[in-house]
């Protein structure tokens, strides 16, 4: 039997097979040392691997936009998929966002999908032709579903029926799955790193995290090698990485999106549940592709999909509306955000109440803290165990993080973990009649429509430095639906440090360990995203209120 | 500190003072001996108590109509109510089906209600002046919530805004609570029977059972001592008593309904949910109080519950359809059915064929036998804690089939209570992969629409004779909708012993106890109901098709 050394050894030896006659020489990389690299494709940086048309192709943002020139014959399948095959390559050797690629499968499909075209005369589904990338959880057939692990290597999906529901739907629609995407051992953490594949870095810092746990997609994402991206999010895994790296993301209350076919980590904790979001380049792209699985009827294929139709109703009333009233949460009051991110909601709501809306302040503190240990309770309920039979399979180094996480204390009972669950519960009751005891701080009375908030305390961090998911996985604790979104860029003079701000005394640990890691000069330029909470199962609304939000934003 | 004796013997009399203005005086009633007591109070055995008025008014079956008659001014609020009180005493007195009353409260929200009708012309909501019962579970405002537990009592609701949701819903249509209905000892058993409250039994044969955990109601509801009942059910305890006593009942999918408020045996355990539903003495009945809890939007009050308004466009389509596909489940695999259950379900396909409907035989006794243990592991997970936690407070004694449930074997680790909800999902999966195969059966290639089942493998049963709950819990497994509705009643000549029947040799150990409990002689004239089953999430389209079902099936 091999060691988990050389059998993650082989499996990147051969991707490197696979990837090979896509890669941009080494030599024409930017050095190693070179931190930004952000810009280094769309520059000019990978010309002698992507022809003007792959270019062309890829910096088309927006997912309806490349279907419809797919449709319309501007661009075959096959150019499409090859174009983004070679720039997702050189997003991978900039900052190892891969894990499995199936670029073979992929050209084939095209190559079908051209052929369906010439015969037919029109797309195969609404994507004919897109690209898709997925965190390398969810089942695509013929490779492996290694959540980061060693040990769950060389049990590739032989079952076409074992895919992921969310691959049928899609491959229905005609988009190609192109590549799987990193994340950390064991999906538990937000940020990227892992025995098999290595660690994943920022495409504007690559000494910083792009987040996680969904952190090979964003990296992927940003530079553009992908159109599509599919996460998991328990804390924040989708939202994290599309914060960091400037882009949007989705959170979808659970059981909206089919989780069937997707392994996950401590399957069986359905009590904070893991839910699968979308992650694009847009924010039409983010809706679009919410709105397809949801018209594919999902539930009929995954039993624990809630059957609500799309509500394309709902979404335009919402547009249609004239005036909103958000609360602003500035601060959960456990960890302070960063200044940019205190500017930019700042801004933000100067913004909207310019605009004709009401922004009415938004303060829950004892809430927010309230729920952190229910939740890491549901977390570690067995005692690690689920996460440590993987590692002890083949003797795999547990990461620092996973480390920390399983070894906190020993399992609980089932008595405790039902009590937990009233927890919860209670602690759902309390902020939903808190939510519709807010008419008392509105002009007219009525409750609060949405709530804006930071998408994280922090924009990107360097690696092994993000700590606090609490801006992010409070509402997976309510089963909110939430946004994020770009708002703003951190900029080095707007937002250097007041003398207020310098001598700033954290409040407990996780502000000791937030605050030193802002630094103006080394997150300069980086992205900063926003936040809309729109309650349980409001996915249109949400979606539709971000829109409106957004172009209210727009050059901020 | 009193005993547990002392304090179930206070509570009775305590109870005993508020009954007695609306008493039966004893010598007026049926002998201990006299088993079947239906017809006692219609056919004029309380008419010293209850005026021709009472009697008119408690012998209105539908909701609607009743509402309609108070909203014309035909009776007041004050005059239903009365008449319910009156009726409903005499009931218990048969069948001992209360546990508290609340007469005092119900009299002077009557006479609320008339001075606002008084004053503002109309009704104050949809069921003004309407009775309403709920078992002993729900809060309401004064009393207690027992679950059958001594240890309970003497722990009143006296916060207001702790009821039932369900409660307060009601009272804002105007619905009165009258009083509160018995049920088993930790509400985990399908008959009714507690160390508080006493035995509770079947007003057609009072040496049986009325069925449960829902089972006060159920014979309240039956003796028309109620028109509006409330059960919950985990494993078929608000359709096991609708079953046994020939009313109506629906078990939602989970979170339709509003549980908040409701406590529960095992709380915490969300995972096989016990869910809340209605019971009634017609079909318009049903649908009529399940669409006036979803039209008053639950979800704004229980964070649990689910967004969906209530489908009227659903209902309507439903009703409107010409042709349904059935899959008949003439036998689950584990235990037989009753002769009179399977002769009622031959006529019932043969009926719906004549009337243009398609059945197909629906089998799948490998599912429904696989799903058992994975449910039963979940009711015991804690190895009974916190059942005897509850019993331990007094020291009250643990009812036999508590005994049998709580001691089947130590609690079980956080990972395998995992596993088992991985076991239950999967389950899941199958079951609607079934389905959607279904269309390998039918004549068109559709899939079937609907489930036609037994409600029971019995009828009614003597005290401590049910065994098998198999046909009402596997849906409860799958979280589907279904509704329970009379069709037949037993006939000692028809439904005899055939050589066959007689020779039959039971499969297992839940077959030989069931099968031999069959006596076409006790249990003639007996109510047999038939089960409809629809999916997840789909009461509205259940509710429409039993209504169909129900009209083909008169006269059986």
């Amino acid at each position: 039997m091999s060691t988990w050394q050389e059998i993650a050894a082989k499996k990147r030896a051969d991707r490197e097979v696979l990837l090979s006659p896509f890669k941009l020489p080494e030599s024409e990389l930017p050095p190693p040392d070179q931190l930004n690299v952000y810009d280094f494709i769309s520059s000019g940086g990978a010309d002698s691997l992507l022809l003007d048309k792959d270019k062309e192709i890829t910096e088309i943002d927006d997912v309806d936009e490349l279907a419809a020139k797919i449709a319309a014959g501007t661009y075959t399948a096959s150019e499409v998929i090859r174009a983004y095959i070679k720039r997702a390559t050189v997003a991978h050797q900039l900052t190892n966002c891969f894990s499995e690629v199936v670029f073979e499968q992929a050209l084939e499909r095209a190559k079908f999908l051209d052929e369906y075209y010439a015969k037919e005369g029109k797309p195969i589904g609404r994507y004919h032709g897109v690209p898709l990338t997925l965190k390398d959880q969810f089942n695509v057939h013929g490779v492996d579903t290694t959540l980061g692990y060693v040990g769950r290597s060389n049990n590739p999906v032989t079952d076409k029926s074992k895919e992921a529901v969310l691959v049928t739907i899609f491959e229905k629609e005609g988009a190609v799955v192109i590549a799987k995407t990193n994340l950390p051992q064991s999906i538990m953490w937000c940020e990227c790193n892992n025995p098999l594949w290595g660690l994943t870095v920022h495409p504007r810092r690559r000494d910083f995290t792009p987040g996680g746990s969904t952190g090979g997609e964003g990296a992927l994402l940003a530079l553009k090698g992908s159109v599509m991206g599919w996460g998991t999010d328990l804390g924040g895994s989708v939202r994290i990485p599309q914060v960091f790296n400037g882009g949007y993301g989705l959170r979808p209350s659970a059981w909206r999106i089919p989780y069937e076919g997707v392994p996950v980590t401590i399957d069986g904790q359905e009590h904070v549940p893991s839910v699968i979001g979308p992650m694009t380049r847009t924010l039409n792209s983010l809706t679009s592709i919410t709105k397809a699985v949801i018209e594919n009827e999902p539930w009929k294929l995954d039993p624990k999909c809630i059957p609500i139709p799309w509500r394309q109703e709902l979404y335009n009333e919402t547009l249609a509306k004239k005036k909103f009233i958000f609360g602003v949460m500035r601060d959960d009051g456990v960890v302070r955000v960063h200044p940019p991110i205190a500017r930019t909601l700042d801004q933000a709501v100067e913004r909207l109440r310019a605009a004709g809306h009401e922004v009415v302040e938004w303060n829950a503190p004892e809430l927010h803290a309230e729920l952190v240990p229910i939740l890491n309770k549901f977390y570690i309920a067995d005692g690690g165990e689920d996460v440590k039979s993987d590692v002890n399979k083949l003797g795999e180094p547990l990461m620092p993080y996973v480390e920390r996480m399983v070894n906190r204390g020993p399992p609980i009972s089932i008595p405790e973990y039902w009590h937990n669950m009233v927890l919860k519960r209670d602690f759902q009751k309390k902020y939903l009649d808190k939510w519709n005891a807010s008419g008392a701080l509105t002009s007219t009375g009525e409750p609060i429509d949405f709530i804006l908030a930071p998408g994280c305390p922090h924009t990107a961090v360097p690696v092994d430095k993000t700590s606090w998911v609490g801006y992010t996985r409070v509402w997976n604790g309510l089963d909110y639906t939430t946004t994020v979104f770009p708002v703003s860029t951190v900029d080095r003079e707007i937002d250097a440090l007041t003398e207020e701000q310098k001598a700033y005394i954290p409040r407990n640990e996780w502000d000791e360990a937030n605050w030193p890691v802002y630094n103006p000069d080394t997150m300069h330029g980086l992205p900063v995203n926003l936040q809309i909470i729109g309650g349980r199962l409001a996915e249109e609304k949400t979606l539709a209120v971000t829109k409106i939000v957004e172009e209210i934003l727009q050059g901020l």
